[in-house]
């Protein structure tokens, strides 16, 4: 029975009614495959007489944004599903419910969010979150710090990071985000009116060398179970509730990673508002909010995790005067130069997103990219002398300044 | 026949022919037990005919240096003979072969050392070794290069530090190096004629945040696979050769703390050697060697580590202009504070170094724990700062003058 096969609707339903407890016996299923495909297969169940319904996500054998050559190991639906429950029950209110699920079937079987809206659908549909900033900064702090060495049992972090040995997902990271974008790699895509700009980035030296320390930290440094791949594609949302899915990237790296996702996806959003050199109030308060909202999550990241520190820390010499603003502000930096760095593999990597892409006017898209270009080569070339989040304003402001006269 | 239990004479005779075509059937075999018996048995096995020998050690369930009461994972006999392995194919006119050895019985068989010398004896002997740093700086760029994501692939390196997560040797290390000596510890050990200086350290919250920020690496920065216990008692030595053994600290870690080890071992050493006031011409050659050798085993570490990084260096972003540089810096700075938190555990902490611990009078012996204990804080506060291994030596000289100032 659990050989490993792609569901079929058929197959899906059935695996939904084995669930205890879920499904009444003699109900009437429906079932829809709802993903993107590029990775996995989404399916939707449902009993609409007693209006209750879940989700099985199963993981495919490759990827298939670059065809089936692309093989990835299922293994990463036990890292998912593992990093979903862990995630769960630190934050129950931020991450759906589990069900169930099956190693070698790959699958994860979890709480239906349809109500919910993509984030990353949202923005581009112009909805602002007001209370984003809060869930997010939270969610952050809490699944990091207590899978940190200095919020859960340092011996325990240890075998827990050997069950999120991820090399296949990591190495996906590795490439696009930092490698590819730096030279004229074969994954790279982008629209020949920013040749020029892309040939820019593959002769930046002084560009190069912070993506290698950049780099560098992924590669080696365990502070914290990552989510691995915090854009606004792997958040679901509503005004009131926020629910972040999709963690199949989880592993044990720096904790920069995770905030910088998030403020990467925000900046993209930002460069991609139309009319820099306009002053219509609307586009002004966008932005504004865009702005704001990047503040918010450092924030509320930064306020949790001092919070849980001095409550909950359990390394004594992590109690030394002055260490945890050291370590706040190391994160700070890493995160900023984790979110240039993602911004740029949207533009000239081979994974773009849709917040750019589906700008109408070709001049309007070509200076949203150039925008997040230049946010991206400021935020990782001030990452190691930012001293605060209001840095990544100013330096976002001026980008998009700068592109706006240019136009 | 293979669960575990504390090997006899009988036992480890028995094992020992029972490797293929070491012994001869026929042969009438001695054997005794020669380890100090701290950790683990260590058997030799003689066919005194045929002039061949081999090692038999065995892993204990606890660690009897604080009585049984410090249970002990086998699993370290695993990870000690595959961290042989590896080092030996890397370095193996460095490393003793390997024969075989058993999971469950935690056994590693092994060459004979017999002909030669414990390091920390021949140093206490006053013997110089003239070609141990161009030997141990080798091993360790070596066995760290090619095991880092600079010199392997990036995925395998992944599984492999999965094989190595360690937890209970770690913890030995991140209690009796980055705890205890800064605090008020129970398993503190040191002799009533310093508890003001060991007080001193517990009240030292500048010392405090280094060793924090030092004990954040160990516990987080998984950069190679490290020997991690590299003190001169954990080589065998002669003036042509040198054998390291012992790696059942291994796990992956921050390049800086093997060398930093073997720094610290011979900075304890030199704290050691009498009459800091005298003119004694032996004694001041004896004391630069100590210190010209510590020079000797950073720049050959560096000019191999360097030469591997451009011959064989897989990561394309790792050949940035300036990275290497900037990586090799702070693995100096990094080596230095390791050197400091390993020189000041020796005097405080649990265990103790010969080196001091056997001088014979008093007054010799305390000095040489004092200037230990200022050696150890100069190079753990200076380590950011630190800007060439010179720094080290001037820091050494200007502790041991202070304290011979002081007698």
């Amino acid at each position: 029975m659990s050989s490993y096969r792609p569901f079929s609707l058929e197959d899906a339903t059935a695996y939904a009614k084995s669930i205890p407890g879920f499904f009444a016996a003699d109900a009437a299923l429906s079932c829809e495959e709802i993903g993107d495909g590029n990775l996995n297969l989404v399916f939707r169940v449902a009993d609409p007489q007693q209006n209750k319904s879940l989700i099985i996500k199963q993981a495919l054998p490759y990827a298939k944004v670059v065809g089936e050559s692309w093989p990835l190991s299922l293994d990463r639906a036990r890292i998912e599903r593992n990093a979903l429950e862990i995630q769960h029950r630190l934050c129950p209110d931020l991450v759906p419910a589990i069900y169930g699920g099956d190693d070698e079937l790959a699958i994860t079987v979890m709480e239906d969010l349809s109500g919910y809206t993509i984030m990353r659908q949202g923005l581009i549909a112009g909805n602002t979150y007001d209370r984003f900033a809060e869930h997010i900064g939270r969610f952050i702090a809490t699944t990091l710090f207590y899978t940190s060495d200095l919020g859960m049992n340092q011996q325990e972090k240890k075998l827990q990071s050997a069950r999120f040995i991820n090399p296949d997902l990591c190495k996906i990271t590795e490439d696009l985000i930092f490698e590819d974008p730096y030279r004229d790699a074969a994954n790279n895509s982008f629209t020949e009116d920013i040749r020029a700009e892309a040939e820019k980035l593959w002769q930046d030296h002084a560009l190069h060398l912070e993506v290698a320390l950049l780099r560098e930290k992924f590669l080696t440094q365990g502070q914290a179970l990552l989510h691995g791949d915090l854009h606004t594609g792997s958040i679901f949302i509503t005004p009131e509730s926020t629910k972040v899915i999709d963690p199949e990237f989880a592993y044990y790296g720096p904790i920069g990673f995770d905030i910088g996702a998030v403020i990467a996806n925000l900046l993209l959003n930002y460069a991609a508002q139309p009319g820099w050199s306009s002053n219509d109030e609307v586009l002004q308060e966008r932005r504004s909010w865009l702005l704001t909202t990047i503040v918010g999550v450092w924030n509320h990241f930064e306020l949790n995790f001092r919070k849980f520190w001095d409550a909950d820390g359990i390394d004594i010499m992590s109690k030394t005067p002055g260490y945890q603003d050291l370590y706040i502000d190391q994160i700070r930096k890493d995160a900023i130069g984790f979110a240039g760095c993602k911004v740029i593999r949207r533009i000239v990597g081979l994974s773009h997103v849709a917040d750019i892409d589906t700008i109408d006017d070709e001049l309007s898209r070509r200076q949203a990219k150039v925008t997040a270009l230049e946010i991206g080569k400021r935020l990782i070339k001030g990452s190691r002398s930012a001293a605060s989040i209001a840095e990544v304003i100013e330096w976002a402001k001026a980008a998009a300044a700068k592109e706006g006269a240019n136009v």
